[in-house]
């Protein structure tokens, strides 16, 4: 087959890790006869300091002549102090909302050869294996109005607000129910019911699509309960689907199971375009160029696209395998590295992956 | 001293582990020679089914007629099908709106007694003692508008709005310095800068905050990368300030590091009035009426009121040392209790503390 990837490698970390992942690509289109041809685009920070925007049309155009899009992280703090529409992570807002990128799929699966650097007790993650299906274009993050003003009493006040179309609902959660039917048939619906009217419709939509999922269990958990569940007894979790900042504020803490961020792709999928796959960890600025970095949520990322976007089920699973395989064999970056054995450079742990398929 | 303490035990085990709270203060008051007078209130589903309401004015003019309020409980699967001004939990939300009890302090201290039983590691959780400060009367909870409405396409959608006024954030936020100054000076502002105005706002009202307290040290920190911070390294907290739907979150998730919401004690401290004292747990119907429901949470609730409502410091410590030692010496309900030991019963439990006085 042949396919058009547009790369997106951001700042920071984030040039180190998607160069790890376009290699690992790269390799598997030899391996496998395909031809994957890669156009690149500027997003973030970058962005912002060769175009003055941190999203630019031409990046825009790039990915939607693609096939899928790789992204791999913005932001720095050479950026912090801009304002608000200058800012790299606007980027990433405006792409996700120019690619409709409605569904952010965060599988969370924990590694027996990793369980001793999880702050979590072997029991409780030894098996874990479930996916956040996180709604992406929606809620608080583009609500209007938000912003500031002077209230009657002179007073400085500020909103925000949590909007959601009914059919915005529908599709996310209809996506979460798919996919439970492909897997352990379980799908946790996290809202805040006793408190937001948001949440109670969101729970009358979740409670509609699943009548057209007889054999999907469907339960509701209130957003503060996940929170404490999801270290309580990570196993009870299939499909979790839920909102966007309740996705966003879970999938991170998720990410702490399997012991680093280092660890976790994404897929973010589209509702009529190409899909676009990165790391859930930021540009680490504080790491950035030093050739340490973990690629492996990355190259993981990049397995994650030719599952979902290109069907080639038999490549992502030889990637797996490989990462699997270099890690069960001791070769980890310094974030989950164990204590007392010297950790593997970023370069070096993508040239062990690209050996071991 | 002679104190009118007002008593809502509400429903489930809130009418259980309340009367554990009394029993202990009953006590303390004939050691340390203090007279306490109860009066009880009804709220939460009692109310609704014998007054019609989740919050009767009457228990609003007890409370307001006491020198601090013991809250257990409230809610139930009964009323979980009601119209949203008829559930419980509003009799809550309304009680913290007409005592102003804008900010909820959540202690998180683990018990070395108790590492066992938390998900996890032991060296992650030994030696953690944090506090977080909930904004408690603003934000998405009580933000208008919050409803349904058809859009200019026909179409259902549905908003909730984050709202706070300036004022709002500066009080609690100066509550956080305060309470770090008298710690160890750190305060943690956790916020989502990148993402909501409300959150940039909430930033730059703490940093002008911390210029009045040169001795405390203030950091940003992002929700989800709090969600993560939080099981990664909880020992880095010393007071961890939010907003109220974050806090909800966040506070929750930090239970887990104790092992048991059942241990954990909180105040909501008023601007003007009487404060209210309460287990962060909830009212657990699946385990209500069987006598083995934790009361220490409520126990601890009770300590708090004793030092912060009413400058008790002595009175609290020897609650507080009661607990430890009855943990210690393995006395505990079934949410704590070892693998392999007999769980001890809800009213033995209150038993054991009473003695340890
Ligand atoms: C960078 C930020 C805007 C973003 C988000 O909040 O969505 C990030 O945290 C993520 O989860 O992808
Ligand atoms: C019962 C519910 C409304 C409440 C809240 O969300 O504040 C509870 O979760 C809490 O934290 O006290």
């Amino acid at each position: 087959m042949k396919k058009n990837i547009a790369v997106l490698r951001g700042d920071g970390v984030g040039k180190e890790v998607s160069k790890g992942a376009i290699e690992v690509l790269k390799t598997i289109g030899q391996q496998f006869g395909h031809e994957f041809h890669f156009q690149y685009g500027l997003i973030g920070g970058e962005a912002i300091d060769t175009e003055g925007t941190p999203l630019p049309q031409e990046t825009v155009d790039v990915c939607k002549q693609s096939d899928a899009v790789l992204l791999g992280a913005v932001g720095g703090p050479k950026w912090d102090q801009n304002p608000a529409y200058l800012r790299p992570e606007k980027g990433l807002l405006q792409i996700r909302k120019a690619l409709n990128l409605f569904a952010n799929i965060r599988p969370v699966t924990t590694y027996n050869a990793l369980t001793d650097i999880s702050p979590l007790k072997q029991d409780i993650i030894e098996g874990v294996d479930f996916v956040i299906v996180r709604e992406l274009t929606g809620g608080l993050y583009f609500g209007k109005p938000s912003g500031r003003s002077v209230d009657e009493n002179g007073e400085e006040t500020v909103v925000d607000t949590l909007q959601y179309k009914r059919s915005e609902m529908e599709r996310i959660i209809y996506k979460a129910f798919e996919m439970a039917q492909t897997r352990r048939k379980k799908v946790t619906s996290v809202d805040k019911a006793n408190v937001l009217e948001s949440s109670r419709m969101w729970r009358e939509v979740a409670e509609g699509i699943s009548k057209e999922f007889p054999e999907v269990e469907l339960e509701h958990m209130l957003v503060d309960n996940a929170a404490m569940q999801l270290i309580r007894y990570p196993k009870q979790f299939d499909v979790v689907v839920t909102e966007n900042m309740f996705g966003d504020i879970l999938s991170d803490e998720a990410s702490m199971l399997t012991g680093s961020m280092g660890m976790l792709p994404s897929a973010s999928l589209s509702s009529d375009g190409p899909s676009l796959y990165e790391p859930i960890h930021g540009s680490a600025p504080d790491i950035a160029g030093k050739n340490i970095a973990n690629p492996i949520a990355t190259i993981l990322s990049a397995a994650m696209m030719l599952r979902l976007s290109f069907g080639m089920e038999k490549e992502a699973k030889a990637i797996e395998r490989a990462v699997d395989q270099v890690i069960s064999a001791g070769h980890r970056t310094a974030d989950i590295q164990r204590a007392g054995k010297s950790p593997v450079q970023t370069t070096e742990i993508i040239d062990q992956i690209k050996a071991a398929l």
